[in-house]
């Protein structure tokens, strides 16, 4: 390898090999089309941006990741995620779109954090939101669950829960406990509950307010039961405070829509500890685990936001959306064995040809595509032990075979890749065989 | 707007608004389709790589525009094309892919070229490629017009042309002339007569050589007739080089299986002026015209290539492939007027609630959707002109009204957006229709 260039993907991108590249696709067509079942329209905003728009609102962390770069006169960003290039879009474009505006996009994002196993510096997100003009409806807040549910049931889970909240619960309970002033950092520390425990949560709170209000929130966090009981006992807190009031009136309504729209029961619920650690969120938020693997974290996550677009226009935009973390789930599920990309093709048949005579294998590939099926030939001058291990390692379902007795009898011999089972049959029957058997 | 920052998209970045957005990826979903007919795997590399890695190969015109920068101590760039990517792809993991490897990638790539009129710096390339390893049969060099021909019949093209041509024949030519030393030169000429003329051409190469020597160029060039016409002529030079005789003899088998492949006469053409400009291709070349638009230039190009990975590896990677540069391409269709996405759609059904009652809305679309049709709901709280102005922008094929009266009686006002046609019916007769009329 004198003087030649050592080919290596960076660390922290993801890059798949065929069969795993394969699945990842098969995975985003799926959410694509269940985000679109919905009336959800694409957008694909461009990866670059302008610094100064894509960073109007960003600071600290965020502004730290941010792969940030001049070229020319002019500075340029990476998006770092897909909401703000909405914000930037919904205002730029107002007067030619349509409102409540209800876009899904499918995209990379870049942040440089340190590279750790399934934390990807380039990583795809799967975003659907809805942007109202000056209002939107409390029920788009209750449609979301039914994506989310929708979107993972296609996906082939059943034994995962969309956990909801409402901010405006968390914020009125602060707020009657007069600790709205370090709201955010009681978030953070209920955000933890599920890692550390009620007990080390309370110790955490101990350390910013008296025992007294420490014990309204461990208390409030400790509301159990099925929905229904939960809304009654946030009731029964007896809170007078209006912000608390409207966020039971929202969760209330949001939990009996959910079911209206046709999410089983045993699929969401009402979690009070739900904070999501994003300032960001202003009402309903959401969360969703696999029940078998709460360890990989909230799997899909969002929320509703009053003031999208408040670094761009004085527009009141509010919205509600969520995102899936396609490239971190995909190395999870993965990684967890819970999916296996071991057996994925796009080839359904392989012709392979066992003369030098090609034209048969051309012709029967073009009559094949014509019937719309995946075919591919294998015309190089390889043995044919190595042209079976090429089928095998493509995961063909079927081999046709073209050699010399094949074209003076005008038949195809047809191997089917599961069963073993070979025969020797007209091209029609060929035909529908894998017409009939078409994945 | 005091204190806001204005949201602006960059020169040069392709933004669509979403009837555009939605025709611009049937596009793609149809070429992807047609690109997975052939059993080519879909490919995903990151947009960021090593800029040693990347620039390899590169100099000249492609160092300046490149997107290059560093974060941290890492010297990165952005991919300029696919098959950089892709080079480096196959040599990184060569133990774990199985030749011929033929892979599709679809994907952003990026040139700070000067921004023009349907030019842009961030654009999607399309690209197709058979690698071999060390060798690769002359028959893909056939499949692959048969892959434009696919492609560009499903995306609803007829009156086309895939021109093709062999580097060889060209290069035999000149070093049979004795000019090998300025093929390039001569090359870049040649590529110009379609615009510029055969006279034109002819005095630009009797700057660079003595007339003797430009008239068998010209003569060359003005080769007409039929593809078995052409051939003859060239036989019938008869040069005396062993590469002009391969490139003879590798485009008489590759028009052969062209039409064994399927691809109709009128569809394809031998071009001996078609040279394509990078130094890369070794063999076959290919350009496809719309005969209507010809001023667009080559809508899909590429070539055999033989040293994809020199600058990685020892080994020998040969390869074949085209590109589509859609962002471009569907710019100029647009433009020219030759499609349109006025009448797009994602939604088929807008179902707009006509009272402050929702529940029936939201078990209707859920209904819908388990019935596999695309639905969007309007229940926000806006005047009925405006939603059906709503339902007119986002293109609806159907408007389900839901009242007072159709509550009341468990009935449906189903509107066809297309007649005006209007009835009462049950949800029942409802889903028929919408099945029935499913698009």
């Amino acid at each position: 390898m004198k003087g030649k260039i050592q080919p290596k993907t960076l660390p922290g991108f993801m890059e798949l090999l065929p069969n795993e590249q394969i699945l990842f696709n098969k995975m985003r067509a799926i959410i694509q089309e269940s985000y679109e079942q919905y009336g959800f329209v694409p957008l694909d905003t461009p990866i670059i941006e302008d610094a100064n728009v894509l960073l109007a609102k960003a600071g600290g962390e965020t502004e730290k990741q941010i792969y940030r770069f001049e070229k020319g006169d002019t500075d340029l960003a990476l998006r770092f995620d897909l909401t703000v290039p909405l914000a930037k879009y919904v205002t730029e474009y107002y007067d030619k779109l349509s409102f409540p505006f209800k876009r899904y996009q499918i995209g990379k994002v870049y942040r440089g954090e340190k590279p750790q196993r399934g934390r990807y510096r380039e990583f795809y997100q799967c975003d659907v939101d809805i942007i109202g003009d000056g209002e939107l409806s409390i029920i788009n807040d209750a449609e979301i669950p039914s994506i989310i549910y929708n979107t993972f049931k296609k996906l082939g889970f059943d034994d995962f829960t969309i956990c909801i909240n409402n901010r405006k619960i968390l914020n009125g309970l602060f707020s009657s406990l007069k600790l709205e002033d370090i709201s955010s950092e009681i978030l953070r520390i209920i955000d933890k509950i599920e890692k550390i425990g009620k007990e080390e949560v309370k110790k955490e709170l101990l350390v910013l307010m008296p025992e007294k209000k420490a014990n309204v929130i461990i208390k409030f966090l400790g509301i159990g039961g099925n929905n229904e009981e939960k809304i009654k006992e946030l009731e029964n807190m007896q809170i007078n405070n209006e912000i608390f009031n409207e966020g039971i009136k929202e969760i209330k309504e949001v939990s009996k829509f959910i079911e209206i729209f046709g999410v089983p029961e045993e699929n969401y619920k009402i979690d009070l500890s739900i904070a999501r650690g994003l300032d960001y969120y202003t009402g309903t938020v959401y969360e969703t685990f696999l029940n078998q693997y709460k360890n990989l974290g909230s799997i899909c996550s969002g929320g509703r936001y009053d003031n999208l677009t408040e670094f761009y226009t004085d527009r009141k935009m509010p919205g509600v959306g969520i995102s899936i973390g396609l490239s971190r789930l995909f190395f999870q599920l993965i990684d967890n064995k819970i999916i296996s990309a071991t057996e994925e093709t796009i080839a359904e048949v392989l012709i392979i040809s066992m003369t030098d005579d090609c034209e048969m294998c051309a012709k029967v590939a073009a009559k094949l595509r014509e019937k719309g099926i995946n075919v591919q030939i294998n015309i190089e001058q390889q043995k044919i032990g190595k042209k079976f291990k090429y089928a095998n390692n493509i995961n063909a379902n079927y081999v046709i075979i073209i050699g010399d007795e094949e074209i003076k009898n005008n038949v195809i011999t047809l191997k089917d890749m599961n069963s073993g089972e070979q025969n020797t049959i007209t091209l029609d029957e060929t035909i529908k065989i894998l017409q009939k058997n078409k994945k």
